[in-house]
């Protein structure tokens, strides 16, 4: 596949989605709108009760338009970024020819918006049942769908009824799960669904989470049925990289919060409307770890690592491994540079691996009690890079910048003017 | 290369330099033992002044024993854990011929000694010049060359005059340098020894980090000549994980903290006595970085990965990916338990951070100014633990504890005693 052509698919992705992705480049520097697309929802602002209702909808709304977005990028460029395996409804993925591309993603964002839909209008449905107004129910929905995490009062989804926050907790850890399953499910293939290893990782992940927090954090101050509750909703929230929350988990022990940063960093699966690094890279990371173990102790045997049933070559293992440094090092850099503004590690932190992986509230001075209004301008443009690089997997993002994008693009604009001159002379 | 082989070194690693490895591991519980000879020099002793002359130069010397034992360590070990580039004296290494290994690694370990040796003299007249002590430039020196970092006094280095402070400053950095390079001098290969990749990347990160930092902390109440004393001495200590203070850099802004966090994680060169990532692995993967950008704009261009003039192939960058994916792993999970006992974050990840990279202070509770003391037991033996995989470049300490081994020792003990029995029958 060459530069042309991935250049092509960024371009019709970004044509065919209309505002989905050039829109929140362009208006970056309006960082909302930034959290709001890239489906991050950190806010800079305090107290959102005072915003009108048409403003709030504009908010969620650009959630779960990004969501979309998020959906079919995923497709045309997941394949690329050392992610084959994680590629969306892989029998039907666009092969390397482009004649064959289009038809094929629509196709399969067809499919794919059905069941992005039709799970929003199942949640929507519960949450009126749970006596929620109909439009404050519509952007909670919008925000759960796109694992965005915008909210509509000051307080998030504390201040609703227990049956209400266990609807979003479900539905938020729902659309974490990759799409694939659902795909699987619609076509009556249930074994398929069951047996996908990301999914069964991905509850795996959120229930060891839950059931350490819960050991940690359980006191008689609450009951035990609350205490779960909340448990369940902050590990699916920060999991999926919702971002809501229903207590203030910036209060809860350091076990706890280190719990959250770690499955912050893991994220939801790819093929899913969330963030953060996905769980199949972490689990072929694991098993590449395994392997160069293994091959320690027993260096004759070739072992290849298989994931889905498929053995994965050299490549996209590197390719993934590349992916975690890049992570890493542009985690550093930003972690850097925020810290300029002086504020304590932990701020700097979570601020920085909450962008990242398009979460929303970190820990500390960003934490969700907080917001990130009173960063500096310069804070603010790093983790508006942070948002879209992690939104848009990195190497999109890093490429915008690199030298001979620019070059090229210079250079053309250079030979069209001349054509253009030679053809009026 | 075999199992079987990989036992024998480091079985012969163990048993020729005796105490130098194994004894660590057999007094880890004893966690200042462990700091020492992993050349650590993490503290929990609060006051070291009223310890007796025998009992510091004890400290000490495990340091400079412990820095031996690694440098015939890395030559064993670090060819097998995807670091064949990084080898020391690569004309010399061993092939996989368990035959010749022996003599070669006898050869190559007396040019070892032998430079470690002649520039621990060569410091210890410099600090003699200074007016130290015998025995505490004795002590020192110890612990600059193993770069392990105990101190004879509470304050570390702070109280030294100037002139000692930039001789303990220039040998700390020297003693970080890939010891390759002194035997490309010895050699007389000076364009070798000045062309080393490795070498000239660790030189411009203590550049650069030194520069950022000054930028950083430098105002009006101390002098730039005292400024920049101050932060080559930190910036060398961290980058090769001595751990020697002059002042306390847990009252430096933020900013500069993290640059210290990052060169933390960087180390020293391999081929040293320094800790840490190792800065050729850390330009390994910025190439691998660097060439995936590049795979996005001319997919059809092959590119090979140079280091130090020579291609690397895939299998030995997917070993370092897999390191760096390790280390994370190794990273999180004990960051995870160290939490459990509710310090500050800080604490925890620089706990951590330190132990892991064989540093000694970190921040926060565990900063310069105090130790690791107040720590619970669990805490205590996860960094020893912590200290042993930083130390033996993860794998070998990670196979300890695979079950296979332990089954093999087990299975082998009873053929052995069946044998026994058979025989007195």
């Amino acid at each position: 596949m060459n530069g042309g052509m991935i250049r092509f698919i960024l371009g019709s992705v970004l044509k065919v989605e209309s505002v989905l992705l050039l829109f929140p480049c362009i208006v970056a520097v309006f960082y909302r709108e930034s959290a709001g697309y890239t489906t991050t929802g950190a806010s800079i602002l305090s107290d959102v009760e005072c915003l009108s209702q048409s403003i709030l909808f504009w908010r969620s709304f650009s959630h779960w338009i990004g969501g979309m977005g998020v959906l079919v990028f995923l497709l045309a460029i997941i394949p690329l970024s050392g992610g084959s395996h994680m590629n969306l409804m892989r029998a039907e993925s666009p092969g390397p020819s482009v004649g064959k591309l289009v038809p094929k993603v629509r196709a399969t964002a067809r499919i794919l918006y059905l069941i992005y839909f039709g799970m929003t209008i199942v949640e929507l449905i519960f949450l009126l049942i749970g006596k929620m107004p109909f439009l404050e129910a519509m952007m909670i929905t919008f925000g759960t769908a796109g694992t965005g995490g915008f909210g509509v009062r000051n307080t998030s989804i504390g201040g609703y009824s227990a049956y209400i926050q266990w609807v979003v907790a479900i539905f938020m850890i729902l659309f974490g799960v990759n799409f694939n399953a659902y795909y699987f499910l619609l076509m009556k293939r249930f074994k398929q669904a069951f047996d996908m290893e990301e999914v069964k990782g991905y509850f795996l992940i959120i229930a060891a989470a839950s059931a350490l927090i819960f050991i940690n954090i359980y006191d008689k101050t609450m009951t035990a049925a609350d205490t779960i509750r909340h448990v369940v909703f902050q590990v699916g929230s920060l999991m999926t990289s919702t971002g809501y929350s229903t207590v203030d988990f910036d209060l809860w022990p350091s076990a706890s919060k280190v719990v959250l940063i770690i499955i912050m960093f893991i994220g939801a699966c790819a093929g899913s409307t969330g963030g953060g690094i996905k769980v199949s890279r972490v689990i072929m990371m694991l098993k590449s770890v395994k392997r160069e173990l293994n091959a320690y102790l027993h260096p004759k045997s070739v072992r290849t690592i298989k994931m889905e049933g498929k053995a994965l070559d050299q490549g996209a293992i590197s390719s993934v491994a590349v992916y975690c440094i890049t992570f890493t090092l542009i985690f550093a850099v930003s972690f850097l540079l925020v810290a300029l503004e002086g504020r304590d590690l932990t701020t700097n932190f979570t601020a920085v691996l909450t962008t990242m992986n398009n979460m929303g509230p970190g820990l500390a001075d960003v934490g969700p009690s907080k917001n990130f209004g009173g960063l500096s301008i310069l804070s603010k443009y790093v983790l508006m890079f942070d948002m879209l690089a992690g939104r848009l997997e990195l190497f999109p993002m890093l490429v915008l910048f690199h030298p001979v994008l620019w070059k090229e693009t210079w250079e053309g604009g250079k030979r069209r003017r001349r054509l253009k001159r030679k053809k009026v002379s």
